[in-house]
């Protein structure tokens, strides 16, 4: 008789986003005279830019003739993305990363959650707390993470690393060593991010204690500091010990349109083995490319006019998180991220939980947001507002909010 | 010191697809005059099809806008693409398959990868042999194989179905009891299948022993005789023992285009748990959907414009095949497949192995195709040529190899 990973029994319940749409949709039923506004989740609404669409149409043009089509992609992505990626992302910044080191994928998630088949079942994975769920759940699956615990919410072989206000939101070198780092700067969902110095120490613990980094870099295009790194690989060391995942989701808004890259440095062994090849023989067995029209559209972001205007959509989403940010100190809330990240991170009054929070804000000003505790313990207290909204939603769901 | 998945190295070197292209290449460099016919790979030719087209910059169109921009997909698939599947590919068969029960991904290819993922590492795997690699390979990345042999080309713990002319390339039920059955029908490579008749007894087995058939249909589109399932829920009870991956590469033409489905009906169960809950958790974890617009295009696979054209499209392959299957039998090969499939599977003549078979049309008629023994160790003797080439061409490389 077959038998299953048991891993999968040890996974609680995914319900942050079901609860939070029971609830909406129970207070919705309830009062239909209601215009509910919704700041919760990290998805974009803005169209996709006019030099995208054309490269995206051009591109199903090519497919619709015998002489144009495209069948399989290469394994690893078309050479044109990935040059573009390797001059834009990295070349541009001084960064020391080949076309070949870069591979293309369907997107960061399926990327985040799939990059730890590569290590031992052995390894110790460190993460934030809070943070993005798909590292530890994918981790649990493969058997990394011990037991939980539903008192703590905590995993037992997980290393935790709170991000707090009482530590700047910084992640601090944890007392155990981990195998494995997850790092996601800037952060979602705090929305905080730590400095290029900052993220030089944690490159040189890595290689010191032979960690392997995997850094989460979805939020790179929302960086307006100078003093932060944009890509890990700006860090001296980081091409021994780092792994560096990028979407298109979010400087591009494709979260419907499905693109993202992985780096892995040539120079990142485990003895004489490469993580390179290792990874390339991932995506040669278990991936069969993404689309060549997905593709083209992913080289018109590197385009003139395609950097533009995604340059417009992101000063248009950082608007929101300034108004959203402004309007919460001006109602007294403590309020963190927006500067360099899509989202805000604030501190519940009155030591309200962050559910409590969420229904207050619900019931109150209509407003849906996320509560904090559903993305690790120490989230709890917290709650997140995404600047990912229409700017008139986005204001009055700020108005509404400093009436309370 | 974080640590490798050490499964990784016990994976021969993958010089299949390399090897041939190495030959082709040096070949031609050798020989600039000669022009080359390839009936190798397994890719299409044929653009896609007109109706496919609108759908894709209609699509395309809606994300330009607002107000039909479309972010995240749901991660099991879109509505109208699960309801076009389950009533076209399931109900019209009279197939009891649910759309909550279809699973949409970016292909083929990524489902029979990851699938093995919900199965306990202790499971037991039974291929036929010759088969497509990639069944074994991401088993032995799971650690299920044990270990190689080179000399047999075996993995010690993998049971061999051979499928062979001895046997009318039909598997036979295994000595040992395999805890999952990877069946793809009609076969890749062999480009044989199995009667209706015969998958019942697969689909009874299976129930009996407590097996798992992983069952691969990538191929149905090119069934042409009565007594071929379709689908193994066209057996009575696969609803307790069988998944059915499905891909849109060969019937539609979407090798680069990227979309597949896989079926895991609310019956198949380990003791109480539901095998189709552990795939949505996994999809919902390491996967964000297949992008909007191809989704869109999927849908107009089922259009009637869409099965109009896609119906002349396999037909255009079909006839490639007859012609290849014509061409050889006038040579005095013995031919198997290209009836219920785009592979044709021939006997190298006069005890020619696989690869100096290769080597022969290579030099000879300058037609280049695939050893056998590149899909397993019963592939040796046998070469396969694909019908997914131009009519032309394929007119042409059979002209030459009569002509031998």
């Amino acid at each position: 008789m077959f038998k299953i990973n048991d891993n999968y029994q040890k996974l609680p319940g995914s319900y942050l986003f079901s609860t939070i749409a029971k609830k909406v949709n129970e207070y919705s039923a309830a009062n239909p005279d209601k215009k509910l506004i919704r700041l919760g989740i990290g998805d974009v609404t803005q169209p996709i830019a006019p030099a995208i669409i054309e490269a995206l149409h051009s591109a199903v043009d090519e497919m619709s003739k015998a002489e144009t089509f495209h069948g399989y992609a290469p394994d690893l992505g078309y050479e044109f993305l990935r040059n573009a990626i390797a001059e834009n992302d990295y070349k541009a910044r001084g960064c020391d990363i080949s076309a070949d080191e870069i591979f293309v994928s369907d997107g960061a998630k399926s990327d985040s959650g799939n990059i730890q088949e590569i290590f031992s079942e052995d390894n110790r994975i460190a993460v934030c707390d809070p943070v993005y769920p798909v590292y530890v759940d994918s981790n649990v699956m493969a058997g990394r993470t011990g037991t939980y615990d539903p008192a703590t919410e905590m995993w037992s072989n997980v290393i935790y690393m709170p991000c707090v206000k009482e530590n700047n939101f910084v992640p601090e070198f944890p007392k155990e060593t981990p195998d494995m780092i997850y790092l996601c700067l800037p952060n979602n969902p705090t929305g905080t991010t730590i400095t290029k110095a900052q993220l030089q120490e944690w490159v040189d613990y890595a290689n010191k204690v032979g960690a392997v980094i995997i850094y989460d870099g979805a939020y790179e295009a929302y960086i307006s500091e100078d003093d932060v790194a944009h890509s890990i690989y700006e860090c001296e060391g980081a091409r021994t010990c780092a792994i560096e995942i990028k979407s298109f989701s979010k400087n591009a808004g494709f979260t419907g349109v499905r693109l993202g890259y992985t780096v892995v440095p040539k120079e990142l062994k485990c003895g004489d083995v490469s993580l390179h090849a290792m990874w390339a023989r991932r995506h040669g067995t278990k991936f069969n490319g993404a689309p060549y029209i997905i593709q083209r559209a992913g080289e018109a972001v590197y385009s003139e006019a395609g950097k533009a205007q995604l340059k417009q959509q992101v000063a248009y989403y950082m608007k929101n998180a300034a108004t959203i940010k402004r309007g919460l100190q001006e109602a007294g809330y403590e309020v963190f991220g927006g500067v360099n990240a899509p989202y805000i991170w604030l501190k519940t009054p009155d030591q309200m939980s962050s559910w409590e929070f969420f229904d207050y804000l619900l019931e109150k000003a209509n407003v849906v947001g996320t509560p904090g505790s559903g993305f690790g313990p120490s989230g709890e207290g917290y709650f997140r507002l995404t600047a990912f909204g229409a700017y008139e939603n986005t204001l009055e769901a700020l108005e509404r909010i400093k009436a309370l």
